[in-house]
């Protein structure tokens, strides 16, 4: 299984995916469902992966090998808009899908997902979801955040206290306590973290860091959190009794 | 959809069940998910349930006719211990099933899920969960609770908070917050809720409470757990940045 999580800010983009990988209980390893691609000054798109990982990667390195490459209708590096880029990912998706489906499904599901964000210059910060049918959602003001692969158990903590105008060092707090419930009630979902904050006109990715097992701040920040909700739970009336005011 | 939680505890069992049903966004009504028959002194039987209301309603309504009649293989007042309720539980739901099924498929889901708890006098309390297919599983120390219905969203709190040593009040705040997760996070589950705490050795079901809408206690648990919360995530450390210590 695999969690992606995507944020659109005012301020900008904070991007989080887990790193685990698995085929089975005793096939589990590493992988980076987060791949980036830019143009120093001129964009940064993300790609964001979960579902069939062949499939995934299959898209992925399609889409990086033909960035540059000038074809208008695959060149992630040339396209005019994040539009116009997540039309490119679900193409390809279907191609991908369309070439190795067939063959796959006899052993599993061969379907995959993305998250695709980013900036290109003369429009703002976008974040879209692709579906496995290879047609998209963009996400909104009203509708901030999206989700792929094991999305519920982090989705509380995000509703309550995600909005628009959230700054990128909040929300990603909130992205990584997300990831914490996840990881917590899914053993699937896992460490490496990557995680990027984009901020807005600032056509660069480098503020992309990776929280591996023994980061110490992923460690404060999970006991912080635990110890605090539960002097908070602890803080909380009991329910009245059926004598009460219920 | 549903949400129905029990917990099992050295001090007894809590358990709550959303009041919400719905067959579509244009027939929600409220029903009651939580039955329980006793027979005071020596038995609390407690059926929550999930899943297509037609089947549920079925199994419930003929297992607490069939409740004092006598006949060994269906009377939950008569059967010695909380393994043969929840039998006596399973049968019913096959035979259901077996009736209903091929007639309700072609409109959609006929299966239903339950989790019987409780108490029979000569054995502590024990909670119970049946699967569609009539067979069960039963909670432990290791494994405090059980969820039928929307169970993801409310999960993580449970998953941080709950031992087996936590008190009846402050599992019953728990499965209320795992509520508020729950219901802010998916429209379909919704109050309604029924809560019972049931001490161990009462045999009785006394202190069962119902908390709607205009709930005040309900309110101000959501209220300042949300802003306990939010004061909690402000007072974390944000991550380190690129060039810091990840």
């Amino acid at each position: 299984m695999t969690y992606c999580l995507g944020i659109l800010l005012r301020q900008g983009l904070v991007l989080a995916s887990d790193g685990r990988s698995n085929a089975g209980v005793d096939q589990v390893t590493k992988v980076a469902k987060l791949s980036i691609t830019a143009v120093p000054g001129d964009r940064v798109i993300c790609i964001q992966s979960a579902g069939n990982l062949a499939t995934s990667q299959a898209v992925v390195t399609e889409l990086l090998e033909a960035a540059g490459r000038g074809d208008p209708a695959e060149d992630l590096h040339k396209c005019k808009s994040m539009f116009e880029a997540v039309h490119i990912v679900g193409e390809r998706l279907r191609r991908v899908s369309e070439t190795d489906a067939k063959y796959v499904e006899p052993y599993g599901d061969p379907t995959a997902s993305f998250l695709v964000s980013g900036q290109i210059k003369g429009e703002g910060p976008r974040l879209f979801q692709v579906y496995a049918a290879g047609n998209f959602i963009e996400a909104s003001q009203r509708a901030p955040f999206l989700q792929i692969g094991e999305t519920k158990y982090g989705k509380p903590i995000l509703d309550r206290a995600l909005t628009p105008d959230t700054s990128l060092d909040e929300a990603a707090k909130l992205g990584l306590l997300s990831f914490d419930a996840t990881i917590r009630s899914n053993l699937s979902v896992g460490l490496p973290i990557d995680l990027l904050r984009y901020k807005a006109d600032s056509f660069t990715a480098d503020n992309l860091i990776t929280i591996e097992e023994h980061n110490l701040y992923w460690r404060e920040l999970r006991e912080t959190y635990a110890g605090g909700l539960a002097a908070l739970v602890a803080s909380l009336e009991p329910p009245p009794g059926a004598g009460g005011a219920a």
